[in-house]
């Protein structure tokens, strides 16, 4: 790894040291220090008085080294900095109609880890969001089944429950890529994704539980109580497999928009699939066709034809720093950061590319790499001060490479939405600016 | 484990269901709730107009099924439910003379999984928490080094970074308890508890980079940015070891209420030592023994005489699910859940006693179980409707098992405050009240 650019010597922690205090600090001369430690830990009785004095080191003493700050508690529930605002989930100007019927991305270039945060976490709803009243909601299980039941809240959180992170993904991320559009950032090229450990109750326990039919049953519906009626099938095995009915995200209920108070978890699965405000699970022998199936959600050949029930999400990263619209303010080392997935396991390998695609060098993984989930990769990269681009490519425990755009086009076409899992190329000019390339 | 009680048929998923219906579903026969789906896919128009004829079914629809809900978006930074409003992090009256040096207790009765929501992660503060400018913040590196170097954010950020889970207790967490106080709820007994993904840079690399003395350095200092100038001694192998200068939390920048813009992350170490606003960091060749290290967070032995720098948080677990002010609604099957960590590795196993510390069962540990790190655990309980006493004892990969609270007074006395690891018992009374009692 290239060595780190030494931190130029600016002025010192809170601006109370001049050049010559931090000669003296560099000369290892601990005494200085220690007076600075004293005054300081004094604490407000004796920077008054010193301040009183017109001593002007106190004097420019930041008002948080000085005061009594903002007591525990001050909020109930926290919030991020004031500085941190601009951090926001944006939606993308007159993509939908209505914004009921729409996407806000998460930003990604403003993420770390791989954990969502759950006030950053995207949003796709088809007829809005409600905060509904959990004391009031149920959960109905019928269909091919011994017993048809009705669960309260109550009846489904006493039950043996489970916790896993895994990836969310829309099967429509990334899909104005299909064509010629270069979005200018990874807010919007693939910002539908989130990342949360959620916990609930195996939807194999409820099936147990009401009986279902082991030699009919073939496939399950999942209904949602919003005003869509969002439905969605899933094949049985997959459904005792390791999906969840889950009322929780990140450590605490989930959030209204995403689904509050009960939301499937279909790991591996593209969003439409992990249906919200969950009220209905049906067993049933045959798909059900419904309209966010057949209509939506379905992948648009070259030859005009459809291809129905694409719903893993394939082995898939991005380079979330720099990314586009950012900008390198100087030469030197960069930590070059970034996010993988795969919809059928762990991802097993990153590699990223400085000249796009040349050479190819292996990222860092961050632990733990968890099946179904993002894994944070990094990697050091020098930037000498020409143009570069910059890409990752992802590998999967199936030995599955993530593909080059152009690979995808010559299978799919330009004119699809759905399923877009390309190699992302970004740019960076010699002036440091940061772009969204197609190569 | 035993097998769940069937929940009960109630009203079907918002009573649009009158019980008629549900013996159709029960019945298999499909055709009601196609009829169902069809009509709520059809939604508002059909809806208004069935409404405008005065159809008692849709009349009965609530809101949300029936109108347009709030659109992506609606809050740029999501909050939680309005119905999870009373879940808060809460100050314990009295327990200090001002907010500003006092501390606010984390719900755990609330939480699930192990990763804690940043807006309800525990605080303690000693001078009270400021939300600092990060473009004006500074990290210094003095003392016995080559450089001592002053490092911007920006500067910070461009560095190898790592991203870990961990937690972080106060080594006062659990110290009512050492007396006969038993105080109601485990948000009070275990709430200066939390866990998050932090990501940041190792302290190593900037030790490296600014040449410390690997001769003469046995320890460093870590100093904070606020008025309480909180300074803490950590000796060098474990500075070199997993230590992290980390900016980010659960996937954002950190809290202001956490450090904002900077923090150290001192994996399995007490609270007081992750230094929050941190400034600075210096090299020397013997412990600082500053204020809160002399004076603070020492252990008060029945000699009368005090215990230096325990610094480690041993290995301890708590069961969450019921405990203390909770209530069990009926008898039957229940999922008892709760935590366990260790401040020196991998929790090994956690046993879980129904009938206070007779017999004891296994638990199921969550996946993944990460070293210094929450792990949850779950088993199921069949409740008679008896009395019962409840606890969990975890151990750890080095063997340790945690004690019995009359164990750990047989060595420590009751008079001290810190580090309290000993198991909690919680009793279940014949009404299904659940309170906290020492054994």
């Amino acid at each position: 790894m290239a060595t780190p650019t030494p931190g130029r010597v600016q002025r010192a922690p809170e601006n109370f040291l001049a050049p010559a205090d931090i000669a003296e600090v560099a000369a290892g001369r601990r005494g200085f220090l220690r007076a600075a430690l004293v005054a300081a830990s004094a604490g407000v009785a004796a920077t008054a008085a010193r301040a009183s004095q017109g001593d002007p080191a106190i004097l420019n003493l930041p008002e948080h080294t000085r005061g009594l700050g903002q007591p525990v508690a001050a909020r109930a529930y926290g919030l991020p900095s004031k500085h941190e605002e601009s951090l926001q989930r944006r939606e993308s100007p007159g993509l939908t109609r209505v914004g009921a019927a729409s996407v806000s991305f998460a930003p990604l270039q403003g993420f770390f880890g791989i954990i969502t945060p759950n006030g950053l976490h995207f949003e796709r709803h088809h007829q809005g969001w409600w905060d509904i009243d959990p004391t009031r909601h149920r959960l109905m299980i019928n269909g091919l089944v011994k017993e048809a039941r009705v669960y309260t809240m109550d009846d489904l959180m006493r039950l043996p429950s489970v916790s896993r992170m895994h990836f969310i993904e829309c099967g429509a991320n990334t899909g104005m890529e299909w064509g010629n559009v270069a979005v200018p950032t990874v807010q919007y090229t693939h910002g539908m994704l989130s990342c949360c450990e959620f916990t609930g109750v195996p939807l194999s326990v409820l099936l147990d539980e009401c009986g279902f039919d082991k030699k009919r049953g073939k496939f399950v519906l999942a209904e949602g109580a919003d005003g869509s009626s969002m439905t969605r099938t899933i094949p049985l095995d997959r459904a005792l497999d390791d999906v969840i009915v889950a009322w929780a995200m990140n450590g605490e209920m989930l959030r209204p928009e995403n689904g509050y108070p009960l939301r499937l978890v279909v790991p591996g699965i593209q969003g439409v699939s992990w249906v919200k405000w969950l009220r209905r699970i049906e067993v049933g022998d045959k798909p059900w066709g419904s309209k966010d199936e057949v209509l939506h959600y379905v992948d648009l050949m070259p030859d005009g034809l459809h291809r129905q029930y694409t719903s893993i999400q394939e082995c898939k990263s991005v380079i979330t720093t720099p990314s586009g619209g950012q900008q390198l303010l100087q030469k030197g080392f960069h930590n070059v950061s970034g996010i993988a997935w795969s919809g059928r396991g762990k991802v097993k390998r990153v590699d990223v590319s400085f000249d796009g695609g040349k050479n190819w060098q292996t990222a860092r993984l961050e632990t733990p790499v968890l099946t179904k989930c993002l894994a944070r990769f990094n990697i050091g990269w020098e930037w000498k001060g020409g143009p570069a681009i910059l890409q990752s490519r992802a590998m999967d425990d199936t030995g599955y490479v993530q593909p080059k755009l152009r690979q995808l086009r010559e299978v799919r076409g330009a004119r699809s939405i759905y399923h877009n899992n390309a190699i992302q190329s970004w740019k960076v000019a010699e002036s440091g600016e940061v772009s969204n390339v197609q190569v």
